[in-house]
């Protein structure tokens, strides 16, 4: 971990939906294409043949356009490319550490799990959002590849081998996990992203009539909202996470 | 080496610019960017600081962008990107075995000399495309990117420190006779290239009336033909390296 300092422009509260939110999700959203990039992109230089190192290389050239899509938004409030990533820069290095593949198939694992994950976190942040603000941002963060060449990789791999299909399960798993683990280190670090799941979570409460507690979100304070806000995106991130391991057909 | 057959379309001779050179120069020069995506993703990973970082995906991205056209130039032809690539699938095995890096600078160093010596030769070859031919292919590999955040990256290097400047000197002259030293290899595996070669030799020698035995270049034939041809791209390809390198302010 190298926090470097709060995220631009937050006012230092966790309630409401600070003006430093949609650069901070921005921000973060290309810091994790990023990530997502190097990931796809050295399991391309080592692919076991050309068809599959081509088809990652254009996947990770497909993640680069959305990370720019991302940048413009931040560029559109005064902020370059590094600016606006460097509040996040090293908040994957414990992830990264905790993860490390045992073979081709749990580096490629890694990479689709926990960028998945990178972007239904953004996605969900993005609900946060002031709604006369950051179209480009929603448009860029919804997006979604389902037809991902290295889905269909890990899908065909899995298919064809039951006992990797098992172990790249289990390995699924252990990704997740820490992946979700992060999740509540960012928010704390983070009060303009940790505003926008306040109000991402009050925004589906207020669509749902109430909470799963069944008492209205906003009448809740403190400690006890925020581990509510907590594992509403746990329990959010953690149903996307199986759909996208079913699309593999890898039990989540 | 795994070379898989000839090229797509030879014809099995060396003299003129056969059919298949289109196809064959695209297919090079399709891979040879894979290549270099490869080189330049790895060293974004492991860059020392976020800007570097940033600036060497995007670089990679380029160089994706670049790799599209060219097999939009072989798809025109029937061939997808695995078709027109396969021919030259593991050509550069033994050049990257030869030049394992020392260091994060060597293996950007390696990178750029590389590519560079890569586009130069395509470069080249493209003069001998028949010129009522490929218009799309000669644009993709006559664009150059002179101001490449990987040459900027080095220059700045090399500037800050003297004693980095002349390694970077000296593993560059190696990298280069590995690279030069791939080209008679290839094109005798490679009949269509080797008449694009030939076919551009006769180009520059009737451009400037004869060829540097002071003889004009149609008369000659076989051993002796190729070996001129041969001499002739590898002085071109050595002086555009040595200008790459003092791009750098690096001893060629």
């Amino acid at each position: 971990m190298s926090e470097q300092g709060g995220t631009p422009g937050t006012d230092g509260t966790t309630t409401g939906a600070p003006g430093g939110g949609t650069a901070a999700l921005a921000g973060l959203a290309a810091y994790t294409e990023l990530a997502a990039f190097g990931l796809l992109a050295s399991r391309s230089v080592d692919a076991p043949d050309l068809v599959t190192r081509q088809a990652l290389a254009a996947a990770a050239g497909g993640v680069l356009d959305r990370q720019r899509r991302l940048l413009a938004v931040a560029a559109d409030r005064g902020l370059d490319a590094a600016e606006a990533m460097a509040p996040f820069d090293g908040v994957l290095a414990d992830f990264d550490a905790r993860t490390t593949p045992g073979s081709w198939q749990e580096g490629l694992l890694k990479g689709v799990v926990g960028h998945g994950v990178a972007q239904d976190l953004c996605r969900e942040l993005a609900v946060g959002l002031p709604s006369d603000e950051a179209d480009a941002l929603r448009a860029a963060v919804r997006q979604e590849d389902a037809d991902d060449p290295a889905t269909t990789v890990l899908a065909e791999a899995a298919a064809a081998d039951g006992v990797l299909a098992s172990r790249l399960a289990l390995w699924g798993r252990r990704v997740v996990g820490e992946a979700l683990g992060l999740v509540p280190t960012l928010l704390a670090a983070h009060p303009a992203l940790a505003g926008l799941a306040e109000a991402a979570r009050s925004r589906a409460a207020a669509d749902g009539g109430t909470d799963r507690a069944g008492e209205p979100a906003g009448r809740r304070a403190g400690a006890d909202r925020s581990a509510d806000v907590q594992a509403w995106l746990m329990a959010r991130l953690t149903a996307q996470h199986t759909r996208r391991m079913d699309r593999m057909r890898l039990a989540a």
